[in-house]
């Protein structure tokens, strides 16, 4: 009971395994952590040990080099986990329990949470709205691709799984419930996504295949998905999408192809600010690309998601306006078809047990549209390596070995 | 019954009250006229006696020469008016009904008109979806600052006034609902305004005060307007709106001083592309200064409703940048608060019924807030002029002396 | 081209072939026509080959001599045709165009239309909101039951699919878009079926089915279906579908076998006035059980859709309340659970385009779930007969032949 | 600090103000408590210092003996009050905070709490889903007409005023927020009543006329508001309603006299289950009335908001029927005109912080519309039998003596 080990940040290209403190129900001082957090008392809160816990898109970001984190910063906000221990405020949570967390941590009790804005809560991070674990300029929580983690205000945050063997057996779908899939659906819904819509994805990473699979289940008529990686185009066709290489050009042409028209009802953008250009640019970064392309390719009237991360400030973007995230948009494009668009990150509890009981009943199969893959805790940085280098899996971390395989789903070797 | 006269375009800075040929229920050949509309049969349509129409500051982009607007087109689109004729095809509407014109012409059985999407109509502009009279690229379809004017599928476009001494005892609120009113509504509605919001409007030109008047018909606890012009601030504060004059810095802290905090739940952007500066940079034209002022200024949450026009080409613009449509925004802010954003022309049938009443039923006086002003049609040169030198008045044109004024409604020396 | 044909209604138990007129654009004097609309011009009209038209358990009720509907009225609100001819207002449907026909009528031009209410036009029915072809006090439009038939505003209310082989080669799932299909998806869609519901349908007939193919399409985790009918049971679990089966008592006790609770997200009403009791009370008519028995099963904050047909008065009906139509609700016992309730016609146009979508890219098998089954003209008596003895099937009529059958779906010996 | 005095309900027809338990963190054996809650421990709870508690119409329902509401009962759900002790686990909330509290009991912890269904709380009644201060079958929590209160939960439950001062000031259109004036909003939001709408509301008891407020902060064109107490209707006609006498017959006619035709477009059903008949059936109970009476006067596609309260069982029903909470509806009206039904508690955590702000800023006067009268504690047994016999007046009982009084509103004498 003594110890814990995480996945922590180094510099940019690096990180490591390292022996980290076991959780404590108050927040200590740290990399990364918010002075005015320090000390706080989390009576509210739970010690998991963690059975899956997944690497991030949105953590890459950080290891690239692309944020202002801390080196050994302990990485990981999607986690799912076993309540080991509960504080004195916990009162429907029970030791036992396997439980998904949302990786955005909110307290229950400001406005934002009232009104299920759990994503931007008012009370956890002392420097603005929202707080995740594991994550820079997050309010300094712990992060979770460790063998236990510290998760407050438990009776709000937690989603519990109804039965723990039935929970164990469709783990590998049930992880994905932390942020991608929630993520992904969210890009969808608020892209107006609905029955007979022909949808159009932006970014074929796991949070594009999440949105394409949330696409279908919420009845699209069409999900087509673009990128430029050739591997992850193939995972998306292995579940009944269409695809787009924009390595080829901007998407209408080939959207012409599939459809008959060039464009599409809705839009989500997947991908974010280190977007690249498409076709002849698509070999450097073009942070407005997406966005400029969805415009041209959503019709009058249509709506785009945008769960893809846009910052405020890049040290390594590619010029001065890159630097401090502002983005050449043409938005008149967009004015001239009234399109709207939502930004911000997923509140995943608005999803998360809705998509859980598609999974228990066999609605969809999020574990195979991601391509997850489980690996040991040890492996965690050969598993960022590989998933910065383009590979079409979602990597999910076993710290315990708890995880016994599921059927179509690779343990990678 | 033969002649008609109406209000040209000729060159920027010049607009000219010109002969003019009497309506047809066809299309007629004419200065903008898209090609495949020509001699497009009327028969769903009416000839309207031409009651009110109003100068719209969307009318200020062609006079100024921001646009590709060509010599001799009639203007207007804020129209009221009063049928003389009517085609064989039209069965609910009858000779001497007094009726609002929405400014976007819809055909009221495509797609989008069936999902009351009606500002992006898909039978009414061959260039693209969404048509309204009198304005460039627009369909080519007359403009209604006129003695009569073409109204096409008059059963679906126009909302009849349900008593006629009734209305023209109103006709100045009533004319509102061409365009202003709704809009306004409709920036505040896709903002989210509601019971007890906090709301900002940026532009105090008639759109924002209509938006201003609209945010305290749904309720909204505070309504704060900005602009430069302080005649029209002045005007704002007449109907117990609060004020942020913007030549003198950012909004933030003014709000702040206003509020306690430096922020708002809901904001407006009624001031669109050819936006200035703020502070000492407000003596220049600064195109993305409202939307980034706005995504600082709105809370995380909330919503930014964007019935102020941008352009994806502006002839006119500052540098390489504007003239395409290009604006630099600051995505991420909005991003980090989870924004959505709400663009395009309002759909006006989706409020002029409901905003109609309120006005019959003396729950809302939006000629007083917007200051309607009654000229003549002669009189719509110097009404152009004074408008664009920033008066504080929405300049009514009477071009047949129905009008007989209104309390607190001046009539123009 | 001289002559016509139709199902006529005759007396109760019977209806038959009949040699009827061409039809006209013009409403002409017949059985149950309004005296207000007889003479009224149909130029907004056109007149269809009819390819499909279904015989539909609301049929059934004028049938069984439950209605005051009048001899020889000729029957069908179910109908896909081709276009023959159009009247001189009609500019965007053309001759050859294959399109749906919602079975409610609607002028696109009063205020509901505008709305979006289509099954409430004001415009179409003297006597009260809302028409449908060959249905009684529904205005008196001439029934599509027939080898042709007139639909007026044609360019409103058709749903023309964009290609004429494709559709004729899934005619039997494209049939159902005029009345079961959107009908089941209202029914759904109102009660607030989404991604992870469990649902409960009262009733397993046509609509019954349609509406538990629909809340899959919406992506409930569990639909459970509620019949006294073993056979129309046994259909719904073909396709998927949980049943109960309401002759072995009231439905808690069994949906809590399957789902390990005693309640439901949602429910909907597929049966309406003519409903049996439950258990050994299930062999008389007894209006008011499913009401009752669906507050019981849902979960408090539910809501219940009600497509089921509920009538002012029941000529029928066991006792005097029911003969007037009242109904004994134990409203309390929803009150106290916050239970919302949404009543009435499908408004089609609301989901017709949307579900085509879903039908024409595979992702939904209508025909299949309902059993659609074809049928000549000359056998829909027979069908009528089949169907109300409780058949679980879908009869397609097809009076010219045109239905080449389709995968799964027979054709009647 | 060791005493405490509240009202207690005695037996039909009486109330007594007893010394009582000063309230614990802890939920205590009494009467009406549900074994199941006893010795629950309350860390997250405070106790209140009472400032304002106000008699409601569904106190009546017990006082008059329609319940089984047991004897020394501790009444009263609406309260506001200052913050004299926390719990441990109260995080937000501070001592000396003033606060409203809403009715509903809600854990903040719940799947309803986190969809925002606080009225059907899951955690907080053994019973059934939903609980409330002082109510009979509602979980047993004290009821808070009385000098301190105990309320669980606070940092989710409670709605802290910004400024004790300002607060005071305004205590007597605050204290509404803890029950009438959300639920009066409610019944309105339920109905669908915005910007231009004519709204009939039945019933001018406290909770119609803040429907009443509500409809014209909503921004309705007219609001009609029925009863047959007189004095009740002029106190609607005080602040610009129309009224309707229904002991001279059915609103109909009345309806059709102020709006030139006998529907509105929106409904509310602040009377339930108690409601006496129409015109010369206005002597006596008959429990269906306004239901009936209400599908009868709503639009076809209008909505029915049901905040009035309907029961399972009413041992002083007038009939069999009533007793068991069988109501006679004619369902079969409202379903040909497709109406909508919401009933059940307002969840008064989504209304209450936007309408404080309208209070706050002036934008209503809800104290003078529900005509709120100070009295104190002593004279509850007073207030309860006034309010009985229909005075126009909310009674506001003042334990403390801290109400200054207010423009307008009146101090008993």
């Amino acid at each position: 009971m003594a110890g814990n080990r995480g996945v922590a940040y180094i510099e940019p290209g690096k990180v490591e395994v390292q022996q980290t403190d076991y959780p404590k129900l108050e927040l200590q001082d740290g990399p990364g952590v918010n002075p005015a957090n320090i000390g706080r008392k989390l009576n509210h809160g739970v010690i998991l040990k963690v059975v899956t816990t997944n690497i991030c898109g949105s953590d890459q970001h950080m290891v690239r080099g692309r944020t202002t984190a801390p080196p050994n910063l302990v990485l990981g906000h999607e986690i799912t986990g076993e309540v080991v221990e509960k504080g004195s405020d916990v009162e429907f949570i029970q030791v036992g329990d396997v439980c998904s967390v949302p990786f955005n941590i909110a307290c229950g009790r400001c406005r934002n949470c009232k009104e299920g804005k759990t994503g931007i809560c008012l009370n956890v991070n002392p420097a603005r709205p929202g707080a995740a674990y594991g994550y820079v300029d997050m309010g300094g929580w712990v992060g979770g691709q460790a063998e236990y983690v510290t998760v407050p205000y438990a009776d709000w945050n937690l989603l519990k799984f109804p039965d723990r063997d039935q929970a164990l057996a469709k783990i590998l779908d049930l992880t994905m419930l932390s942020d991608i899939f929630p993520t992904g659906y969210h890009g969808c819904y608020t892209a107006g996504v609905t029955t007979g819509s022909t949808v159009y994805i932006a970014g074929a990473g796991p949070v594009g295949l999440a949105a394409a699979a949330s696409a279908q289940l919420l009845g699209a008529a069409v999900v087509i998905v673009g990128d430029l990686n050739k591997e992850r185009l193939e995972q998306a066709r292995s579940f009944g999408c269409e695809t787009v290489d924009v390595s080829a050009g901007t998407p209408q042409e080939q959207v012409e192809q599939i459809l008959g028209v060039p464009e599409v009802d809705a839009a989500v953008d997947a991908v974010g600010f280190e977007a690249r250009g498409h076709g002849h640019d698509s070999t450097h970064e073009a942070p407005a690309t997406v966005l400029n392309s969805l415009m041209e390719l959503t019709a009058a009237g249509g709506q785009i998601g945008i769960p893809g991360l846009y910052v405020t400030g890049d040290p390594g973007g590619i010029d001065d306006a890159a630097k401090v995230g502002a983005l050449s948009l043409s938005l008149g494009t967009g004015w001239a078809k009234s399109l709207s668009f939502t930004t911000g990150q997923c509140p995943v509890m608005k999803y998360n047990r809705k998509l859980m009981m598609a999974i228990l009943h066999d609605r969809v199969q999020i574990a195979k549209a991601v391509n997850a893959t489980v690996i040991t805790l040890d492996d965690a940085p050969r598993g960022y390596q590989e998933f910065d280098s383009g590979a079409a899996k979602k990597y999910v971390i076993d710290p315990h070995g708890m995880v016994k395989g599921s059927a179509g789903n690779g343990r990678a070797a």
